[in-house]
């Protein structure tokens, strides 16, 4: 019998990072938590506890405060670039290098009606991210957002699907839909300025999520990548994930009261969950 | 031998409710999670399983749901309060009711320039709270904030204190202060404009957060403690909760690397915990 | 007006530790979580920033490494009594100490018939538990049990409630209870074998569950709490919290099935919450 | 421009069920967690809003109920086998029909003695994870194990890695290594006997962990795939991944104090993250 290793990769995950940019008239503030994967030749090391080809997962986080130190980090697409590059470049063992930084976003507190100098608070629950992947023949970048938490309580609805045996649900043509959107995309090149592009694909997003006449979540998912697709040519395509986080409406019948769509119970589990990837 | 019921109290948990308000304009979208705890002339029900003075748990949720229909809930400090008066009314075996009430808050998703009328996206990680408790003499009311989360990166140090042998830690007077408040106060009466005050006591919270000087979270604690007693005659005392969230500098000296306060670990554990309640 | 601390208190929580005790023939593993909570004379601290009498969180997160060092820790129990003897010895501000202890249980693997004699797996999801209150007057030993997850699908109903025009529960007298229990119970003394007792606890706590003819969870928290009591003359309190962790029966006639008593969906929220302190 | 749907899948995720089944003697109690994915030809659905191609999410929940009453559930591959052979049975629009389930493994609750016939407590922490995709072709069927924690206090080191500019970490021949397994593992055919042979796999996993003489994470990791290529024919790949749970040794001589290799910090993050897949 023969045994084969067939993939391997290992890493750091979740290192944890703040940095304070100490400008004269302000301090920037940015939180980040960083991964890394390696991919290569490690089969010795596998098979036979040889470690002379394995670059600590130790060392991978302090590198990632010394670049912290080294590098402005402004935008994160920048910073796992860095980091990818290096790695690829000191370690002739890898093949494949991936950084997935997550970035918590903060603003500043507003204080005599401008935003304070050197105090602040987050800016909402989701994330930004970014993933790049380094192999020999180049680097891609993706860019993303986490936990994109979305409501609409108009303008929904689920009629017309199949109905078998076990098939219990309403037909309606308003119902809440919530979710708690999950994207990345994949830019076609590296000339690009990441902060604005995040923003408007976030504000392309919004917006299509907003206005869309939703006949389901597969829908409007498609609609809203669509929308970036068609906003920005640079970049070649977009994943989308969408749990449904379902508001079941309220029996008040039994207490002699009407529910108009007006009372629901918010439930987490269990949850539709609707994904697609959509390219040109 | 004889064993005595000393304490009890029962009731429903984590009762999560959706109220949409269907007005001509727009709909108002409130996300409430309520918490009832009844306590009473329990004893023959622990002793002999008699449960004809017994309320069950379930019945408290339906009439949550049945409530949340019935009224308005514009300020969740009314809903506990309209709560807490109907189960002690029509329930004579309870000498105390307790309803705790935390609020998720959205806000409108802007669109063309203006907040969309139905479609909504989280305002902020905290949560708005309110807890009433009923007994046959009254009702108190509290209000509150959990997960307030705020940090200055300037303007607060720690120096002066004990040394013992087992100290290790320097004295700073620039150090990152981060901390996620949890508060709640207690009003002197029920004539009280809720809304409008909750959001003035997080003004005089987060306005004292960004401008003491502190030297230490037990300092800046009680000065935001008193501002919101000096500005509010109604309260008659404050508990703030402030966990220390340390963010650890990083040695950077081991790569010929200097840290000038600029690059931190953010630590979730272990934590300081920082708290006191104060009065008039 | 005036403006005055009702009550304070300061700490460190969360903090983590593992001991290997390197016997012979055998390594012994512990981990634990440690919080330490001090209250004292901290008045001039919190209104004008004195630090002087302040031993900072950090000093005592390293006294819990120190000690670990320095002592066995058998039993969680006498390292809460170590570390609290400690501080309020070295720390005449202080009025009163609270040191908490939970103990993650592990158990060594199977291997070859035989407990292994260096390698370990977790023992079960719960926590043991031990708080120990000191003052100027003494010290209060407390024990316990987190998260003691149990239940049982026979022999447990919930009838003759009061129905009121919310009620919708239907009587049962055959349901599936489950809860997750969470005790602590007080040493009349400090002469107590702690670890035998903690075991006959757990067992009587065990015992009392499986076999008592429950007629509400109510019913049967009493008869649990008051076997331990009976057991142990050394306990003069107990306090049991047990979450109601519903089990709902699915309506299977919508499909023409029949559901005895067979396929439930278990639910986390709402959950009834069942509470109380039992004394002699 | 031309924009494509280049992948879609959707499904119901976390279907929580229990089964009691009522044995004359004794009950028997499972709890499972079942998620469903189908991808298939749904670019009307997506681009159109047409829903006549939709089973809804809803339905495929209903199923999982109407069938748990319906089958025995005594092993879980089993039971994802007949699901998954349901909706692709029954739904020509679908390509692929994807079933994963995750059992929380009970026990009985020992009462005089023996385990007591209705009564039950976790057995462990770990769950047994089963997954069957299905297509056109037929069915493959995946079992595995999600969080077996394991740790070791002695036999394990990492020495003789890569030291570049950043590293810091000491070579040791003495550490803790402790992780939490996520394994899964493919059959060749669907003629086994699922139970015992899962309990198997995990014997050998553990008694692999147990006696390996680690020479690092990755070291360890093969040779407990390897263990079970080499007891089961009928698998025909195993993927493992060990995050690695760091226990850091504390600096006790600032406090005059030697540390042999007992006392340690155990770290959630950042963490080490090892994985691999082996086949033969």
């Amino acid at each position: 019998m023969s045994i084969t290793l067939a993939h391997n990769n290992y890493g750091k995950s979740s290192v944890r990072l703040v940095k304070v940019a100490r400008q004269p008239d302000r301090h920037d503030f940015k939180q980040l938590t960083v991964g890394i994967q390696f991919e290569g030749d490690f089969e010795s090391c596998y098979k036979y506890g040889d470690n002379t080809r394995i670059l600590p997962t130790d060392t991978m986080k302090n590198t990632v405060y010394a670049f912290a130190k080294l590098y402005a980090i402004e935008q994160i697409e920048d910073f796992a670039r860095q980091l990818t590059e290096h790695f690829l470049t000191d370690n002739p063992q890898l093949s494949k290098v991936r950084v997935d930084i997550a970035e918590d976003l903060w603003q500043r507190i507003p204080y005599g009606g401008k935003p304070h100098a050197t105090s602040f608070m987050p800016a909402g629950g989701e994330q930004r991210t970014a993933a790049v992947t380094g192999t020999r023949e180049g680097m891609v970048t993706e860019a993303g957002i986490d936990n994109l938490v979305v409501l609409r309580t108009a303008g929904s609805g689920f009629e017309n699907f199949i109905h078998d045996p076990f098939t219990t649900l309403p037909e309606t043509e308003d119902r809440i839909l919530a979710t708690a959107v999950k994207v990345t995309w994949t830019y076609t090149n590296d000339d690009i300025p990441f902060g604005p592009y995040w923003h408007g694909v976030r504000e392309a997003l919004l917006q299509t999520f907003v206005e869309h006449e939703s006949k389901s979540v597969q829908h409007t998912l498609y609609a809203m990548a669509a929308a970036v697709l068609e906003r920005y040519e640079d970049i070649s395509e977009i994943s989308i994930s969408m749990p449904n986080k379902h508001c079941l409406l309220v029996d008040l019948s039994r207490f002699g009261l009407e529910n108009n769509n007006e009372v629901f119970v918010p439930t987490g589990e269990p949850y539709g969950l609707i994904e697609a990837r959509v390219k040109r």
